[in-house]
């Protein structure tokens, strides 16, 4: 092309700038913390990396490919977009490790009432109790993406026995002893100690988890979330958590965030509440940016891009 | 022999009692919550499983074995029982798996600062902030008994890097990168992001971890301790999380037990304290019952036990 290559880059840090530069290195590459610093670029840009909004899509005029930070893509594919002949492609995979350990610390804390011994420690009083171990209970994983693989792989050295729920269930999975699929939720969490959602929110997985699920749920089982709100049904699952048809939670992913301060998830007695903040660490940040990198290299070459988002599918 | 064989069981759940008889059906077998209960027993008594101090030892004539519940036996390795030719065995191995959990949630917790997302729960804030990964991190494992390998295998299965450290660093174990004695402790902990003690407490071990050895490691490593009180100097360890030694430490198990309400282990912002509770489950007493029937059998038949303590080494 005659035109030299414009590509919007917000919200990485500046440690980051110089190998993105190297993987294109006749590109003009803009740096910002957000897409609305340059929103002025925006009519001539042909990349941008970042949150880019509907109205944004719109004034850009020239634009052939979206990259998003986030592994779940749910918040960028707005009606426009998915409209939009634009690429849009994911970090997907970025924050698997991370979440993966974020659900066993919590699979961990809820198992052994680990709320219990700070409140203790606070008091300075002995409190011991008996408590279960991970060791021969059923983790049933929701999604079987990056996120989680990463913990079928890590239950399995906990010697659990691990049951998977995917969109295609003939797929299988290392680590994974059997997999269901959408239509078998309720077998799959009848097995269960743990289910432990690590999905990406779809039309088809928003909702997943009903009131028929949680009623099939064991009532010493725990239900854990490290990806998105929604797959589960807040109506059903505060029920669940409320009448005892489930043991207890553990929630980083919330239907609404940040969750509002008069939810009633925050004070509920058998719930761990943490701030969407499974994955963010140092190198989630550095992973995103290796898909980023790579990608832009193939853009400049040519080549197919890699984590492109199937935008019906939505992920 | 032509009296029949005696066995004073204390201390187990009364679940266990049938499988106990089956063990030894010519016996006679007394069941009780405690040793003192059946103290008028004694001087008749040829086995004992349970908690037997100088005293009873000293009451028990024809005494030839004597089973711990315990997986460490420091507290059983009296002066008299060292000197006695009683045979003692332990439940070594009955925690193993247990233990590597709470091991493993104390990490996972003090890397991702898990306390103060209990205190933003508390007060419905939405406090997000970066925390580390375990994956890529080095874990330093203090003895490589049950509780060790499988601490290992787990640490593995997180993709960290695995040491080990124990009496003969000749002796390889799985998962572990490489193995250290106990002369190399300072070279060993220097490498490390978490040291964790999962060793017996013995002559050679305690003290093992003094000023030297948390003046070694970085200040960014955390120690956790899941097995006995004492293998780290307590004013070594006070001292080094103090001053930034080290950025903290997980502690299951303490020199003084329970710990007393004045110890400063309670309130140091960047310790987290349970109270020697890592093992308290179900299976772990089933394992010791396990461990104490195979015995039983084998005592009766005249074949060498099992878990016989070294009285010397100590475990």
């Amino acid at each position: 092309m005659n035109e030299p290559l414009l590509v919007l880059v917000c919200g990485v840090s500046g440690q980051e700038e110089e190998r993105i530069g190297a993987a294109a290195p006749d590109a003009e590459i803009v740096f910002a913390a957000r897409v609305a610093d340059v929103a002025d670029r925006l009519p001539e840009a042909h990349v941008v990396a970042g949150n880019l909004d509907a109205d944004g899509l719109a004034a850009a005029a020239r634009l052939r490919w979206v990259h998003s930070w986030a592994a779940g893509v749910d918040g960028a594919l707005y009606p426009e977009m998915v409209a939009s002949p634009v690429v849009l492609t994911s970090s997907k995979g970025n924050g698997a490790v991370p979440l993966a350990e974020h659900a066993l610390m919590l699979m961990l804390m809820l198992d052994r009432d680990a709320p219990r011994w700070l409140r203790g420690q606070a008091s300075r009083s002995w409190d011991r109790f008996r408590h279960g171990e991970l060791a021969g209970a059923t983790c049933s994983i929701v999604g079987m993406g990056g996120a989680g693989a990463a913990l079928a792989r890590r239950a399995a050295a906990f010697d659990m026995r691990v049951l998977g729920l995917r969109r295609r269930p003939d797929e299988p999975a290392p680590c994974v002893e059997r997999m269901y699929g959408p239509g078998d939720v309720e077998a799959f969490v009848a097995e269960a100690d743990f289910v432990v959602v690590t999905a990406a929110l779809t039309a088809q997985s928003r909702g997943l988890l009903g009131r028929a699920a949680f009623r099939a749920m064991k009532p010493t089982a725990h239900y854990v979330c490290v990806s998105r709100g929604g797959i589960a049904d807040d109506d059903a699952l505060l029920t669940a958590l409320r009448e005892g048809w489930i043991a207890g939670a553990g929630l980083d992913a919330h239907t609404v965030e940040p969750l509002p301060p008069d939810s009633p998830f925050w004070s509920l007695p058998n719930v761990i509440v943490t701030p969407h903040n499974g994955a963010t660490t140092a190198q989630t940040g550095r992973r995103g940016v290796d898909v980023f990198v790579a990608n832009l290299a193939r853009f400049v070459a040519g080549e197919p891009l890699r984590n492109v988002v199937d935008k019906r599918a939505g992920y």
